[in-house]
């Protein structure tokens, strides 16, 4: 998240690391990525967002949110679950969750020369 | 880790996100990564590893371990070490490190039709 820039939190925080492997339907995904991208930035709590995906076979979302209580406030909005019943029907042939309490924390910035 | 595949661990477990942006040198670079998930899969407790890159400014790297003891075996592994040292002068501009405990994981595969 803004690798380089200021704001890293202090832990314990917690991150929502989502690995997934899609399907070759595409009707609305990268619409709604977007989206729900955007919809997650407003949810109290939450930290920042990295996402990556290399073709079909694999890509990595992982969110950062203070609180396991704000990632609850995620799951349960109405919008967010449409889109995780569409992702099940339509978008991913499998995914996998991790929700973990982020423990430790350093970053690595070049220094300039 | 093996979306889809057997042996998803049973939390918690710790995962490793490494989350970074690179140079533009590329000298050694694919090779070291290479040989570094090789040397890791073979520390006790490694449970997997994912990464995906996209372009230099952003790339995603998530390995999974059984308890905190693993991951310090591995940072003590001498040539991840230098392999470290080496991505600091050269291969990285930014990067973070996030070391997090996961409490909750699950996963979906599209059933077969």
């Amino acid at each position: 998240m803004d690798i380089g820039a200021g704001g890293f939190p202090t832990p314990p925080y917690y991150a929502v690391i989502f690995t997934s492997r899609r399907t070759a339907d595409d009707v609305d995904y990268a619409v709604t990525a977007q989206r729900m991208a955007e919809l997650a930035a407003d949810v109290p709590g939450f930290l920042g967002i990295d996402s990556v995906r290399q073709g079909p076979e694999l890509g990595i979302t992982v969110s950062y949110w203070r609180s396991m209580e704000s990632i609850a406030a995620w799951r349960s909005h109405a919008e967010h679950k449409i889109a995780r019943d569409t992702g099940r029907d339509r978008w991913y042939e499998a995914f996998e969750v991790h929700v973990a309490k982020v423990e430790r924390s350093y970053r690595f910035t070049l220094p300039e020369t």
